[in-house]
């Protein structure tokens, strides 16, 4: 495993000041994502052993006082970070979204109540299938039929009088378009998968009952899930305890302080440096407003002339995940290799739907936006 | 998040040549447990920029070739490292050994079977917990009225003929047994949770049809579970497939290669470089005798005057976790101080039976071991 690299030479620095690595290229992918420089260098730092602990953070029990500080610590951070009122609980599980799409169904969608999803993008419909699973399913609203081109509206829901929650995916990481207001669901809890978004905006916590995200998008690598969860939904969970396994079960995690079973230690520290990280950028207004610039300089660009397009409605456009389209696919390729090659990774589309994606999370420097909007002048200019 | 010791200052380095790093101390814990200090310092190396890539570990897309790469090798290290034969899957999957004993009934225990379980440790107990709310579980043997002081005997076994199949723990983290042969189940499929001791000997793989392993006793750190399992249980989980959620099937792991949703990917290139070091090691007959060489100085300190008493029967003591009792619990906590602030951390037995536990994993270094034999002998002296 000495070398790693795919893609022939180191490319020519490109980050930010202050230069620090040589061979770091902007990362577009959609994660896992960029993170922050100074917290990679301050993990860097610490690996073979924490200051005045003498092991590494790949070592240390997570029944240590040392990582019950961090723990607290990540917690606290995120609390103060997004104002979680002090009627929800904020978990750190295994498993990703994916293992909270059969998690939510499994705790709180009894045998005889229906579960509203909304369905405005392909892992909505992820969620959906797993639910199905699990008991009855209404689905309120889809945007399929248009290709996920826009968030269902208002007006398109179908809600279920009592139902035991609506659903929602806040971004749509494949599709590109992202909720700008909440919908309105009157007293019926409201899930949101956030996984391409949280924390990259200010958050509404208390108009949610429970908001789940994977944490490589926006939050610190992969391999931990942050679940914000109202206690109310913690009881419900806990009348499940007999029943579901203890893994998927919300109270256990809540009841034992994620501490029910060894936690994936290293990224739960690796979030709480981000989330320090995230504080000292001025919080989750100031990292709305750098990404609104961002997104803003290659929404811009996409619209200048018309060579390229963007894919979704212009209302809904995601802040997170730019997608847009050339005039052929034989241009995307062209574009995504001249692009990989100038130090631009991680361009193509999903491979469900083809195209260019440009992921620009709360880590993606501006620097690396500028880059990008450059390449597509010069690439428009040059084959246009 | 600057400071994270908790034990006053840092400690002398007292780590084997070549010394590297002042301020390591002697990790006895549990798990999450010591790592080989040579992995440590490449992963700090490569984690702003692995070479040629320019992206951190922590960030590169689990699609990408890079990320690809690694999961290949780890798993063709593993395949090599443990003779695992071609009709065996590897698969690397989130949620610990507390997920895995949830998915092993309910991929495998249909309503209308029974599925024996051999109970020789607390950790068994746990499992069959899980396994009862699936389905019918027959406990084959229980040393439990023994105070788990033994691994449950061939003569004990009370099997069922027919059984879905047969579960053991290998290791007993919490007691310090470990089975020295495996039992005869027969036809009857066998399964094994070797969570404290995976590859820290050979393992007779071709007699199991699951094994399983959260990573961060021997392997790597916590955050990922490695399954080894045998061809025609994947066909039986596939048959499961629309009923059980996605995430706990195994055969959806096995069809994507780990890579149905977004892996753990750090803690799974953080196996791949251990198992590059214990390959380099000689591999795991070479470890197991490494293991014996470091568990036998401190047995044979146990067992040298009667001061310090050996908790479990002789011949099932565990290499991977000693466990041992004083005079007195006041002794037990005199020693585990003055341990701890001689550089000898985590020797606390688990808080559910007390005494003192001794964990010497792969990576545990022999000159740690010395050091206990040292102090303990030492301790004996001014307190015997």
């Amino acid at each position: 495993m000495e070398k790693y690299g795919t893609q022939g030479q180191p490319n020519p620095r490109r980050d930010s000041p202050p230069v620090t690595y040589q061979n770091r290229i902007y990362n577009f992918a959609a994660g896992p994502a960029t993170l922050p420089v100074p917290v990679l260098e301050q993990m860097q730092r610490d690996l073979v052993a924490l200051p005045g602990v003498g092991m590494s953070i790949l070592e240390i029990s997570h029944r240590s006082k040392t990582f019950e500080a961090i723990l607290a610590e990540t917690e606290a951070d995120i609390r103060a970070l997004a104002a979680v009122p002090s009627n929800y609980r904020v978990l750190f599980l295994p498993g990703g979204a994916s293992l909270q799409f059969s998690m939510v169904p499994m705790n709180f969608l009894a045998s005889s109540g229906t579960a509203d999803y909304i369905d405005g993008g392909s892992w909505a419909e992820k969620a959906i299938k797993e639910a199905k699973k699990v008991g009855t399913v209404n689905v309120a609203a889809s945007t399929k039929g248009e290709g996920y081109t826009r968030i269902p509206s208002q007006a398109d829901l179908k809600l279920t009088p009592g139902a035991a929650y609506v659903h929602i995916t806040s971004n749509n990481t494949i599709e590109g378009t992202e909720y700008k207001e909440l919908p309105d669901v009157g007293a019926t809890p409201l899930v949101s998968d956030t996984s391409s978004d949280m924390f990259s905006r200010p958050l509404e916590v208390s108009r949610h009952a429970l908001i789940y995200a994977g944490a490589q998008k926006n939050m610190g690598p992969a391999g931990v899930t942050i679940v914000i969860i109202r206690d109310d939904l913690v009881s419900r969970s806990a009348g499940r305890k007999a029943s579901l396994p203890t893994m998927m079960n919300y109270a256990v995690h809540a009841e034992s302080g994620s501490l029910y079973n060894t936690p994936p230690t290293f990224a739960i520290y690796a979030v709480g440096l981000v989330m320090k990280w995230l504080a000292g950028q001025g919080g989750l207004a100031a990292i709305a407003k750098a990404n609104e610039r961002k997104a803003g300089k290659v929404y811009a660009e996409i619209d200048r002339t018309g060579f390229f397009r963007g894919t979704v409605r212009k209302e809904h456009r995601s802040l997170m995940n730019i997608t847009f389209r050339l005039p052929s696919e034989d241009l995307e390729r062209t574009f995504i290799k001249g692009a990989t090659a100038a130090g631009l990774d991680g361009l193509e589309g999903h491979r469900s739907v083809g195209g260019i994606r440009a992921s620009l999370y709360n880590a993606f420097p501006e620097a690396g936006a500028d880059e990008l909007v450059r390449f597509m002048r010069e690439f428009e200019r040059s084959h246009g």
